[in-house]
Formats: C-alpha cells, structure tokens, sequence
C-alpha cells in the first residue's frame, strides 16, 4: 500500500485519484464538524462552495428538513442556523436533519478530491475508523489537508501524520512518500500535545483571536466515534 | 522578518516573489553542483531547463571557456563535459571556466523564481553564508526546495529547515508560517545525521541505486564554503 499526503490543497490529477481512497481532513475544523454532526444523528452533510450555493441548495428541501451551517472568516454566516464549531452541531439540533455546509477550506476540499475512488471525512474524532476502513478498502491512500486558504496547514498534517503512522503500525509493506514521511514525524513531534500544534498553527492562532479557543482542545480529542462519513455525488453520509 | 517554505515547486505568484530573498535549494545535487563549482573557481553558472537549450548555449561562447554539466535520470547526459555530482566539480576542471547547467529539478526552479529580489543558490555546503546574506539583506524570505519531479522533497526541506532554524536563533521577532515551522521540525529530526534523512528520502534511495552513494556523504558537509552563489539575468555568480 502506498501513501502520499499532498501538501497543498490544489486540485490533484483526477487519473491519479481514481484508484486511490482519498481521506479530506479540515480539522480547524470543517471534518471536526462534519464527523461530530453525523455521530450525532445528522442525516447527511452538503458540501458546498458559496453560501448563495447553499441559499440555493436549500430550497430544494422540505421546511424543517434542513439546516444551513459554516463559516466565512471563521464566524457564523447571516442567515444561518449554525457556525463552524462541531460543539454546536449536537443531537437535539442536528438529529435526523440535512446540513448545507460552506466553509472557506473544508467543503471545497471534498470537490477537489471528488473523483476519487473513495472519499472520506477525516479528524481526530475518527481517527481509528479511518484507519479500519482505509485498511479495509486496502487501496493506495491520499491524504488531503484542506489548507488555510490555499496555504499548508500544520493541524491538518499533523492529523495525517498521525493517520499514517497508525497505518504504518499496523500493516506491512507500506510505501511512504518524502511527504507521508514527513507528515508522520510531524505527529511525532506533536503527539502528546495536539493542542500545542494548534496553537503554533496560524490557522489555530487565528481562531484564539476570533475566541473560538474552546473550539482547540473539542477538536483535539481522539477516538471519540466510529463513524467513516463518505462523500459520493455530492453528498456526505455515514459509510 | 517573515519565512516561508514553498513546500511544492510550482511558479509562485511573481508579485510576491519581488520584495523577496529566494534561496533554492537542491542539495541532491544541484545545489550542491553550483555552490561547489563557483568555491572551486568556476567564473558563473547557466542554469538552461533542457539538453537542447544547454547545445545551443554552447556555440555563444569560445571554444575551450566553457563546460556542459548536468543530469538525466541522475546520470550524465551524452556528449557532456560533466555529470551532476559535485565532487567531479573541482578547481582542475572548472577554474575560470562558465557551466552551463541542466538538471532534472534544480535548474528549472531558478526559473520559477526568476523575479525574486535577490535569488540564492543554497546548500549545506554554504549555510552560514546564506544565514549571512539574508539577515544581512533584512528582507523577508522565501525558501524554494526545487522539489523531485514537482513532488515534496524530504532532504531539501531538511536543509530549509537548518536555515530557518539558524535565522530564526539568530534573529528577534522572526515570523514563522506553518510550512517554515514544518520544515524547522523535520531539520531538527535530522540534525545529527543528515545523511539518514538523505537515505530515508525517495531521490537519496534512487541515486544510492544509480551508484551514487558517496555524493549523500558529500552533500552533507556543512559551511565548507562562504559563497552566495547569486542568479541574476540568467546567469549565477559569486555575490
């Protein structure tokens, strides 16, 4: 099994994602919320680009059958039901609900990577799901950090890393890249102290400034569902 | 002081290269070519993008002034006067003579970053010299490893990351982005042995196979050298 993760967020060759499983992570926090709203009942996720995108979207659906959610400069957007913290994504709100999610990194990731041949929400919350599945599917791996406007992001590598140095654990004859090489050490360096690698990210510095610190240490805990959310024409759902 | 890497060698934006310093790197082995051909006499460098362009050159100068060096799939390119090791790149052969260069990766990159301010050949051959010259320049910086065939490049990040780490010791209030901070972390895995990230690295294991081993030892010798090689107007010189 070969695993690569790709360093900045541009839109990957689709030839070369047909065979791979392809794992989106924004954890700052657009898979955080993504993982939290299903774990918590959310019927599915819609990712979308532009918030007239999700304006629009939702007029498709039933009253009552739909909430809008994201961010625009980390805040919540005028006219919305939700933010982009997963602490507000919990089941008396979420349960059994459609969410037309847009956010500045995350959502235009899984459009990035769509023709991948398996599309999946990464973050810490998952981490060990992840790490069954992408096991499970047994196809050569990409690792997507989402970025920070299209610049690279240590969270999100760092929860690559991490994905990749369990991966690595656990099977043999893993093929690294230079970069999946590095992403692993990156974990290293952070691995008992995710909420330190947060608060060097700028991404992490930027929410502590806009007071969504809170939002740093909910994002870092592990393994806290099993839930593979995966994203197939157009739509994010459990696996 | 602001330092980024650029952790994927595409063009960057020219409008943010020009209140730039840039230093490529690509230490197997352009780099390494050009800091040690220029400390061994060489008069300049003409880093050409390919064979052809490196033939043409050529017929502009006198019989006898000039050498033809460089690689193709690591090895010397027919009809060639050098290869790409930089041990080949000694006063005997080179001493007050003009290279024109071609390389799989290194050569290119001072043509992606051609509108740099000021556009610096770095190695581990001539990191205190380089640390030097960029405190000395006082503009922000832009490190460019020039990557292994538009893929991440573990041991050039390394050698960043020696950079930005000696910069950052050396000089209050340094502002560090993600990748900067990235790639000061993987140098400091390395630190004691570089010639172990040299191995772990895709380039290092393909030229190890190609019979070139004993230029990764080469390659990490530290401050051999105090030149800057500078490019400027298509050619690199002695700063």
């Amino acid at each position: 099994m070969h695993i690569d993760i790709q360093f900045l967020p541009f839109s990957p060759d689709p030839s070369t994602l047909s065979r791979r499983t392809i794992v989106v992570i924004d954890v700052l926090r657009a898979t955080s919320v993504i993982v939290h709203a299903i774990s918590q009942g959310a019927l599915e996720i819609i990712p979308v680009s532009t918030v007239e995108e999700a304006f629009q979207m939702a007029k498709n659906f039933p009253p009552g059958t739909t909430l809008l959610g994201g961010e625009r400069g980390s805040k919540k957007i005028e006219g919305f039901d939700l933010g982009n913290s997963p602490r507000e994504y919990i089941a008396e709100k979420v349960k059994g609900k459609r969410v037309i999610l847009t956010t500045t990194n995350g959502t235009k990731a899984f459009h990035s990577v769509s023709s991948g041949r398996e599309v999946i929400a990464g973050s810490f919350f998952n981490i060990g799901a992840i790490v069954r599945r992408c096991l499970d599917l047994g196809q050569d791996l990409l690792f997507f950090p989402s970025g920070d406007e299209g610049r690279f992001s240590l969270e999100d590598t760092v929860c690559g890393g991490m994905l990749i140095d369990r991966i690595a654990r656990e099977e043999e004859g893993i093929e690294l890249t230079d970069a999946s090489r590095t992403a692993r050490i990156l974990y290293q360096r952070f691995k008992d102290n995710l909420v330190e690698a947060f608060k060097l990210s700028c991404h992490g510095n930027d929410l502590i400034a806009k007071g969504f610190e809170d939002d740093l240490a909910y994002c870092a805990q592990i393994d806290i569902t099993d839930i593979v959310p995966t994203f197939w024409d157009g739509v994010i759902r459990a696996h």
